[in-house]
């Protein structure tokens, strides 16, 4: 599942300042809810509704508030607008694998000997493809066939010419500032995210979230 | 509408050989029945199923069999898998316009004075994008941007990257052959109708689809 803007990115931040686990929710509710129910754990709230803080929770979408002084050792539940639901729609995959530029290298490995289909799922915008997420789609499936025999349907050809192009063209980080959801970021004042969201590789693990405990780890 | 392979470039065809109209429908059945009621007009039952000829019917869905011998002053019933479909769903719009890179400048052309927006719309195959019609949408997005000052939103951003790499690396023709739908009809052993389908702006009219009458003139 693909949301580089920001959901990806920062879940992938979370875990690697140590905290315990992410716990995706689809509503602000739900979120109170199972937060609620983890007292014990003194879990955190994160998550973003238009791109911004939700009243009483603890920390917004991005990956910058997501240091080890805040989360080390905290379950997160987490619940974004779009990210959020498009990992809960991977339910049928043998496992649903969290990617952005800030994991690439460690996604590639770990796609790489998977065997079977690989499905690069992005979440978009309000149910429209974005081209952050396509980038990063293309990233990975550019990386994948260099190193493997397999082969390409159609739709991540397109997003592999779109990542060539734009890297011979441009840059992550300016495509990222030029996508729907770096367009949306900058207007809100998060520059600094997308400037997150462009380190290649600054992380070494891949979230991975299992259905049925309901935890990214 | 784009339905690179073949639709698009067939409709075009058809009329630039002199076709009366073409009537899309959706259904085998509905066809034979439209071409019954149009029988004091002299009709052709045109179309494919799977890629091939639909028994009882006068002409498959290569535009080259549309020639002015074979349709000149008559109308076509015409159904095929993913184009009349896609055009049926097209209903909302101001205007339907029919594009292939047969009518590339044309279509330019005539949607560059619109006004409003401009969808491009893939048939794709069996509701998923293929690549031959997202260049299409490309090289039409390309040049509307060179010659206004329009946005594009992410879909024909990545589109247009796709369609510049595609130049500077390859071909349309190479491009179409690589396609999901170029390597269906290949199989099918229709290399010409690629190759015709490749030739960039050959016909000078924009096929347009009257949800009212029923027609494409």
């Amino acid at each position: 599942m693909i949301d580089v803007l920001r959901a990806s990115t920062t879940v992938g931040q979370a875990l690697e300042a140590g905290a315990e686990c992410v716990i995706p929710v689809e509503t602000v509710a739900e979120a109170r809810q199972r937060a609620d129910e983890l007292r014990d754990s003194d879990p955190l709230l994160g998550g973003e509704r238009d791109g911004e803080l939700i009243p009483g929770f603890d920390l917004d979408n991005s990956p910058l508030r997501y240091t080890a002084e805040a989360v080390a050792g905290r379950p997160i539940v987490f619940t974004t607008t779009n990210g959020t639901r498009a990992l809960l729609q991977c339910g049928d995959a043998s496992r649903i694998l969290i990617g952005a530029f800030v994991n690439l290298r460690a996604v590639v490995d770990e796609t790489s000997n998977a065997g079977g289909d690989v499905h690069l799922v992005c979440a978009g915008t309000h149910g429209e493809v974005t081209s952050e997420d396509v980038l990063f789609a293309g990233a990975v499936a550019v990386e994948l066939i260099a190193t493997n025999a397999c082969e390409q349907n159609d739709q991540s050809h397109i997003a592999s010419q779109f990542y060539r192009w734009t890297m011979e063209q441009s840059s992550i980080h300016q495509a990222l500032c030029d996508s729907r959801g770096g367009r949306n970021l900058l207007q809100l004042g998060h520059a600094a995210d997308i400037a997150r969201a462009a380190e290649l590789s600054r992380h070494h693990r891949v979230p991975e979230y299992s259905p049925a405990t309901g935890r990214i780890e």
